[in-house]
């Protein structure tokens, strides 16, 4: 029967050129094909693919599959395809004839078993020979649930491939993953299967014509955008999804991924990362749009719990309860609202906040993407007159605007005082300059504004471009691994944390607008007392416990607090020296404890006074500076790079002498002993930041050393256990000259030195820290939970 | 006939105590008594002094000063005084007694000669003695013009002082001077008979309400505006006087003087400096104060021409041609139009955008100190919810207002988002919260609003300053030096450049906005050719000339367009060198020359791929490079503490090893040899600035140099002909290996080496610099003018 169809269609002129001259045939098949998004969004782009390229010289079979038997399976199918309506502009009879053949080359077919797949496949091979046509190849769209994945792409590859010269398309839907984890081992598994190359990963919002004309439109203004689409330019990015309705009837998804996993680690920051990407000097690349977009994402700071304000529709708890009937008691912690805070470490965007945002029950449904720009311009005429016109003062902005809101269209806006864009003529127009409109605070007739000349539904867009093999316009393996990587901490420290409960629409007034206070983001109102949750809050873990260990003062939390708290006391420390003396004298360790820290203070302290801090080295391997293995190397790249030491302030230990690495008669060691003494008052550090070693080593003192643990106070060689051997120490009796001391101590891998550490008395040859005491100065340590308790 | 006079106030009860408990008696002198300053505001101010003062314990007498005889001048005084006028908080009986004191205490005198000055002190003397008055101090007001004070300053010094015990103060007002040099003139002239501290130099605009109580502000809110008094929170800073009048029928002056001289420098600079100054402890220590605004004006970014827009009303000069009877052709560059961009190096305002604007016949009348927030918010709700209450959208300030414009009246306003502000209760009531007037874009309703309880004139606020030695009130002679060190450099820029001409009130519509552009300001609109002087515009003297140089390119201009062309092609060579190979190595040269250029490069190429720079020394002094002599500190202060090189980047020449200066043995010129072979490739530079010493020498290489002329590409130890003898340098094969040698020559010193050197051949043991010739690479010369020409 497919053969007479087939026929049929070749007869009533589905190619306009010869047999000999044909691209080939190429078979789609839809899994799931009588689901929801098939009905709704799939089976229609299907037809428009095959109404735009019925003319390619390629020719189509489309095979609707799922697990139903054939009879049932076939009605539901033809009834949704029956129902398949053309574009407004396209001739009613050209419609039709086409829909015809639409409807004959399309058939249905039960697939559930191996022998399924095969038959599916033998199937297409016969006719195709019958026909003597080549074939191009093969497209499976999964529209099924994840769980169903891993069978459907053993018997794709198993027994469905084409033959050798023909492609393999297998396009993918999300859930991609719940975390990194779960991601990286779906990746995995279908890596077993496809080929890179083979596999389309959708985010269908990269197929909404906005989003996808970010890049166009980024590469269409070059010229204009280069000098301003930076951080000295650009005063924010925001990209935000509004949306009115809730998640009433799909709980039972949601409550498993809650806002950020639905529509903020992907939607959002695939249209954050076309803004912010470094524009390949040929934007049709795929390969290098891909490269770039990697890039991108890989340059966005590591997020923290303070990078994000989380609600949640007050209404929602008990919709779960219903829903997924829980008990009474039970309180849901999953988001529906989200602020986030993200910044890039590029120079481009150095300092630039990009908030993303998204939300149920809101106020309005509408998407967005803008560029916000900063006023760099005075204007001396006084206000009234300066509204007249397209005055330098009035806010300058670029707006990507998704759908729905005051335009209902997407949309491309740009300020009149910006400049007037190139936009492609013949799929983007010019919109009337309505004034009565008013967008962002002003006024519609403020921007140039276009909207698509036809508007295409997403799914349309992408399935034509999985027909032309777009790469660019899915989610590669290695994207979807780092934007999980990137999210997923944040998802981590989150998931413990009550979300603020909102009321839902017009009546959330304030309460969710938040603002970036120090390095994060908050909410701008205190949590009202009426609407905190009535059925029992959770109690926070977070307290940082205050007592004793070794007789002196003991500082416990989770890590984050933990170092939150170490940072702002070393911030505290450097300002009151400061203060008294003018200067700070820094001493750090290296090793990956005090990333964290580093970073903290980088990123969160920003009136530290660093132009009056020095930095020392507390110990140091013999490497040299540029080695990965340089705690110097690790210093810079997490924080001397992001602050304003003077040069002269900065004090690598001298390993590297001579161009040889800690030679004895080199004298690094007597030389970084000479130079504390020469700058350092009395050679007593105003504060030393220690670490301890699950051997009881600190700094570079190990067990047993021979020197630096007892005698003079200065700067020692040493010899590690374990690689590099050779390292540079401060010695014992040098760090107890120090003002203060802190002892930072991370992780359940230091739960068993912690807990000796606890019984045992002084004995440095033993546990060098153990001979960490100040002569005169303060010994805090600053113990994680996981260390403290195990 | 005074000393009846002062019997009667006496016995009418001017004392409130014994004469016993008397503080003494002051006298105050007015010079220029029936002048206009005088008339219009000095006599009410004295008056008001008197009506405050009069039951202090001190007794006064106001003694009126000219150059008109005694009979004239009494008359024409005595009918200013009458006109005096009581508050209208004052009850009227009192008012009355109290004029009526104030005339009998008030007395006229001619003072011309010595001789007048010695009869004047006798008199007092005498007076004193008769009454049993210990005198406390005398006042001597300076409203004469500024050629007459050295005499009056003469006679005072000589033949008026008071006697020991009591004091003396002489209150000066303005100009004083006109650029750096006349006013350190005027301040050695007034050094050679007053004390510093005898000194009260008038700027009436810090006895201005909303600007007085700047500082007092900050100190009572001190807690709230602590965290975003700085960079962070702090989008910029307006300081504004727009003025509606013209300069006509005082042109004789104003074409002397222009908008910077007559507002900018001192009521626009001292407004700013209370703003941005680091807020003593003690906000009531004088001391403190002034020291601390010194530092504030002494951390200012200099300015350059590039800084400032200026302009001039189109009508000023008709109406200079007419009054000051100039030519029919004559063209006035007087600006009467100016905006600024300042900028401080402080670590709290980096970056921060202070500017300052003040211009005749502008729109309106209106004055005020500005302080605009950062919106670090993001609210959800939007655009129309938004509007009521007070979100933290919308924008946030402070505003000292001067008084006029919209308000009319003396404020401080502070944006109802940001906090209540403490304010003295006595002096400042809140206003009323109109919200149908609008106030920079936002209804009244938005801010807190305070004006003062009593208006007060300045010059009674300044008066009743002088009688109570708040120096604080004044200008100081180091703090009048700081401002114009500040302003002269741009004043000498600026000299020669045609202001835009605007048409002045409404008419100027957008023709004055300016915006900031690569670190200054320019016009945002394009000058319309319409406005184009038609009585022949000045040609621009600043076109850079290209030609040949010793047989090399030639780029000649005055210093700063060279300097800014220089930059330029800098950073085009470095991204070039970046975008072929992923790194720049550049190599500079000390001195005073490159200074210039290294600011410029920091502040006005934020796009110069610093990061994948390497900056490596031409030269270097054989001393510590913490001392103020080493080429590399200069390099550090100008250039890289203000961009973000790695550490790893930046290449100091060793002359200091094992903590000692450029020793043989130490080898640091062949280490830095070994670091340039070990990271620039074939050891050949990108790029190696140069400069050229009078007697022809260049890098530390001189005339009949041993080492280094020839031979090896090496580095090498050299002695120099002046201190510090020793220096470590490149050597000329050295230099002639890089891909490009700029030269850079400025100043008419140079004029005569660079003269001989378009003659002579190639001689580098002569004239080092002769030898530089790249073998591979390009020699670009950049001149300017004044070496060039002479």
């Amino acid at each position: 029967m497919l053969g007479r169809i087939l026929c049929t269609v070749l007869f009533v002129g589905a190619f306009p050129s010869p047999a000999g001259a044909s691209q080939g045939h190429i078979s789609v098949v839809l899994l799931g094909a009588t689901g929801d998004l098939a009905k709704k969004y799939l089976w229609q782009g299907l037809f428009q693919l095959y109404m735009d390229q019925v003319s390619s010289g390629h020719s189509f079979t489309f095979h609707g599959a799922a697990l139903a038997a054939l009879e049932p399976g076939q009605r539901l199918m033809f009834d949704v395809l029956k129902k398949l309506s053309c574009p407004p502009d396209e001739a009613p009879n050209r419609c039709a004839v086409l829909k015809d053949q639409f409807l004959k080359l399309s058939q249905y077919h039960q697939l559930k078993t191996a022998e399924n797949y095969t038959a599916l496949s033998r199937e297409i091979e016969t006719l195709l020979h019958q026909e003597g046509l080549k074939e191009a190849g093969r497209i499976f769209y999964f529209s099924v649930p994840p769980f169903a994945y891993t069978e459907i792409a053993r018997h794709i590859n198993s027994s469905c491939r084409p033959p050798a010269g023909a492609w393999l398309r297998v396009v993918l839907e999300k859930p991609f993953g719940h975390d990194l984890e779960s991601a990286q081992q779906l990746a995995a598994e279908l890596a077993g299967f496809f080929r890179e190359e083979e596999m389309y990963r959708v985010d269908h919002y990269l197929g909404k014509q906005a989003v996808a004309h970010i890049l166009p439109f980024r590469d269409q203004n070059r010229q204009l955008l280069d000098p301003i689409w930076n951080r000295h330019h650009v005063e924010r990015v925001e990209v935000v999804l509004k949306e009115t309705v809730d998640a009433k009837g799909r709980t039972s998804f949601y409550e498993q991924y809650g806002v950020i996993r639905d529509v903020l680690q992907n939607h959002l920051t695939e249209a954050l990362i076309f803004l912010i990407m470094e524009l390949p000097a040929n934007v049709s690349s795929a390969r290098d749009v891909v490269q770039h977009k990697l890039q991108a994402l890989q340059s966005l700071w590591g997020l923290e719990r303070s990078s994000a304000v989380l609600g949640q529709y007050q209404a929602y708890n008990s919709q779960v309860q219903e829903e997924l009937q829980e008990e009474q008691g039970y309180v849901s912690t999953t988001p529906t609202f989200a602020g986030v805070l993200i910044r890039s470490d590029s120079l481009r965007w150095e300092g630039v906040p990009f908030l993303l945002t998204s939300g149920k029950a809101l106020d309005e449904r509408v998407g967005y993407a803008r560029v916000l720009f900063k006023n760099r311009a005075y204007c001396t005429q006084s206000g009234t007159l300066r509204d007249s016109g397209h005055s330098q003062c009035k806010p300058k902005q670029i707006i990507f605007y998704f759908g729905h809101g005051a335009l209902n269209t997407p949309a491309v806006l740009v300020s009149r005082n910006l400049f007037q864009p190139v936009m492609p003529k013949h799929s983007w127009k010019e919109a009337e300059a309505r004034s009565d409109l008013h967008i962002f605070g002003q006024p519609l007739s403020d921007f140039y504004t276009y909207s698509p000349v036809k508007e295409r539904d997403a799914y349309s867009v992408l399935i034509s471009n999985i027909y032309h093999g777009r790469k660019d316009f899915f989610i590669t393996t290695e994207n979807l691994l780092a934007s999980w990587a990137f999210w997923t901490p944040l998802l981590d420290s989150t998931s413990r944390q009550s979300p603020r409960l909102y009321p839902g629409g017009v009546e959330n007034q304030q309460l969710l607008d938040f603002e970036m206070v120090g390095g994060g983001v908050a909410f701008t109102l205190a949590e009202p007392a009426q609407l905190l949750t009535p059925s029992g809050q959770m109690p926070s873990d977070f307290r940082a416990i205050q007592s004793k260990f070794r007789h002196s003062p003991l500082v416990s939390a989770w890590a984050e607090d933990l170092i939150s708290q170490l940072a702002s006391d070393m911030e505290e420390a450097a300002v009151r020296s400061v203060a008294r003396c003018g200067q700070f004298h820094l001493a750090l360790s290296g090793g990956s404890s005090p990333t964290g820290l580093f970073q903290r203070l980088a990123r969160h302290h920003l009136g530290f006074p660093w132009r009056h801090t020095h930095v020392w080295l507390v110990d140091e391997r013999c490497v040299p500076l540029t080695d990965g293995e340089s705690n110097f190397l690790g210093l810079h790249r997490h924080l001397l790079q992001h602050v304003r030491l003077p040069y002269f302030n900065i004090h690598p230990m001298p390993v590297h002498l001579n161009r040889r690495l800690c030679v004895e008669e080199d004298g690094g060691a007597e030389l970084y002993a000479k130079d504390i003494v020469a700058l350092v008052a009395n050679a007593s550090f105003d504060l030393v930041l220690l670490g301890v070693g699950t051997d009881g080593h600190t700094a570079s003192l190990f067990p047993r050393s021979e020197n630096g643990l007892e005698g003079a106070p200065t700067v020692v060689l040493t010899e590690s256990p374990v690689k590099p051997h050779q390292r540079m120490s401060l010695s014992l009796p040098l760090i107890n000259r120090a003002r203060q001391v802190f002892v930072l101590v991370l992780g359940k891998g230091k739960h068993d030195i912690t807990t000796l550490l606890s019984r045992v008395g002084r004995e440095p040859r033993k546990w060098p820290i153990s001979g960490v005491s100040p002569s005169s100065g303060q010994l805090v340590w600053y113990v994680d939970y996981e260390a403290l308790l195990g």
